[in-house]
């Protein structure tokens, strides 16, 4: 346990309080942050030493300071409930849990999850998207050139496989055998694990921006892509709203800064119409990835004051309220990072729009209970089930 | 580089020498599988004890002799062409090559991999099946339990993160940083990668029977998956047949014993119907699994002995052949690994039908060429491409 003080001319407010413990816990394991009489104080349960744990969150601080929750869209059903879906979804078989994060769909989950998806690639086909897909693996330099292992150590994940050599695969065969009791396979020397070479998915968009490295001639264009991404992170509680593993539907736009800035436009218009339709109760805000706490945290400030990101954000239940979805302005950040350009020479600017499959899904069944047949007209359907 | 010979009454035949290399191959790198002076002789570049290979050798010789190619299935279509569509599909940009074994698609692939999977939904449809979905990522003990990791330590891959505490994710950060000339990430205590809990699934419908596991009540009943599977292999050539990550379309059949093997009959018909439908140049095969050389090997024996598995085995162009498909039978080794069994007490068994997406793509490719225009009506029907 380490904790760290930090003298304020006044306390912090709630809000800045909860965001330096958000913040604070993409890096450590934090046991409280709290107005003291020595100031703001936080502790946490890692064992690191007070210099490192004072450097960051005098970082914290700065960045939480300065996040501005801007809103741009709101809405309010007048008739709105909600209630957790998860136990019913689980008791009708729809949802199965495999394991920390990890859960198998089927049934009306499943019926709902690929309506969604229709209806998504119906957006990307009125934005004339040219649709891809991408293996969930990718080879290291994919996200290494865009700082990804850097910014996100938190969550990157990467596939290892045995070494080629009998000795190693015998090994390896014989220790987690059937019977063994493993239910982890360390990373170290007697297990004979090859150093990886790829890494798990963490988006679907890298890779569109990746196959235009070095290319000289890159012209305005409109992508999309659903497939499997991974975090490293589960829900304590096992809960459905946070996976290590879900899919995910974007639509990319790439081009000239006027292009890529219309097409947002476009795309938040999209978004609303999107979140009206299903009859969400959500709100479509500014919000910032979970970087890390070393330098990549001060891009924290640079996404809310420039408003790169924005989250729509659902209310699920009560006051539990989660990201379904988000729309990213990455301005020149792929162009440079992958080295390419227009044919006059100008890096191509890029943005997306997101949305998290089963978090949508599970926001539907929250809101409108286990029977399709049961579900309004209207958004039966938008989402074509009859 | 280690030698080993066997005497031998007479001569190894040309197939059973090819026989003798491929199995070997899957555990060490063979440089060469002759009939020489002193019998049968082996050769692999790896650093293996002699008795270590020796011991291997004779066991591969004797599951290589009894191996029988029973044909059940053979189509030669009269007016049959192919050639390699890879190049092509490159040019085109519907294939492009992200690293070893792994490739993004697009384009024309992308619509008849799309429409394949339309056309094997309405397979499953007819065996009213039930559709389910599964993560990428398995825990540890699916696959321990059903001992892959001993079986297959060669194909297997796992997932890891980096450890929770604040001073292995800031060193990841730092050595994987953009600039840092990282291609791949070691498995070493340097990195920080905490120990691997779930693994990339090698295989679509394993998790059905997992869910099964601990249950008395099991009833005949019909699956089908399509997800992303994995192997710790990857062509050498780049060549679009061996990928690390592919997508797979199965239907799954778990039930007594006479419900499980006449629904394999009915599934080898509608495998026939589909090679006849694709006009496919193929054959329907006795093959078995790549197991590794130890005692996994001798599972070999018993899978041609029983006609275990069938594969669909395409001529894609010239002599290059491959496998698209399998229909496999279990017997009751899922529901002995998982424990469960029907009301009565028994256990059930199970099999499945399994189609290799990207491979039975590239196959049609190379039967019909780039242009979907030009290809036969009766494909174009079939494939509801108009």
């Amino acid at each position: 346990m380490v904790q760290v003080s930090v003298s304020m001319a006044r306390p912090l407010d709630d809000m800045t309080l909860e965001d330096v413990a958000r913040i604070l816990g993409r890096s450590f394991a934090v046991e409280g942050v709290v107005n003291g009489p020595d100031g703001m104080t936080a502790t946490v349960r890692d064992d690191v030493s007070y210099d490192h744990l004072r450097q960051a969150v005098v970082k914290v601080l700065r960045v939480a300071r300065h996040l501005t929750e801007e809103c741009v869209f709101s809405h309010e059903p007048t008739d709105w409930q909600g209630s957790d879906a998860q136990l019913a979804l689980e008791a009708a078989g729809d949802v199965q849990r495999l394991g920390p994060g990890l859960f198998a769909f089927g049934g009306s989950f499943l019926t709902v999850r690929g309506a969604l998806d229709t209806l998504l690639l119906g957006i990307a086909a009125r934005h004339g998207a040219k649709e891809l897909a991408y293996p969930p693996l990718w080879p290291i330099p994919v996200l290494r050139d865009i700082n990804y292992f850097h910014d996100f150590p938190q969550l990157a994940m990467v596939a290892a496989g045995v070494e080629t050599d009998f000795t190693s695969r015998s090994r390896f065969s014989e220790a987690h055998r059937r019977g063994s009791g493993s239910t982890a396979i360390a990373c170290t020397a007697e297990n004979g694990l090859a150093p990886a070479v790829n890494a798990l998915a963490p988006t679907v968009c890298d890779c569109c921006y990746w196959l235009l490295r070095d290319r000289r001639d890159v012209a305005d264009q409109v992508f999309t892509i659903h497939g499997h991404v991974f975090r490293n992170e589960a829900s304590d509680e096992g809960s459905l709203d946070r996976l290590s593993a879900f899919t995910m539907r974007e639509i990319v736009t790439v081009g000239t800064e006027a292009f890529v800035l219309a097409r947002r436009q476009v795309l938040l218009e999209d978004m609303k119409q999107l979140a009206q339709l299903l009859g969400l109760r959500c709100t479509i805000e500014a919000a910032d990835d979970p970087f890390f706490c070393n330098d990549a945290l001060q891009k924290n400030l640079l996404q809310t004051a420039a408003q790169l990101k924005y989250e729509l954000r659902v209310v699920l239940f009560g006051n539990r309220e989660i990201a379904v979805g988000s729309l990213n302005l990455h301005n020149d950040y792929f162009s440079k990072s992958y080295d390419y350009t227009t044919r006059d020479g100008a890096r191509p600017f890029s943005g997306c729009f997101a949305i998290g499959c089963e978090r949508l899904t599970y926001a539907l069944f929250c809101r409108y209970g286990l029977d399709l047949e049961q579900w309004p007209q209207p958004v039966r359907s938008v989402l074509r089930l009859g």
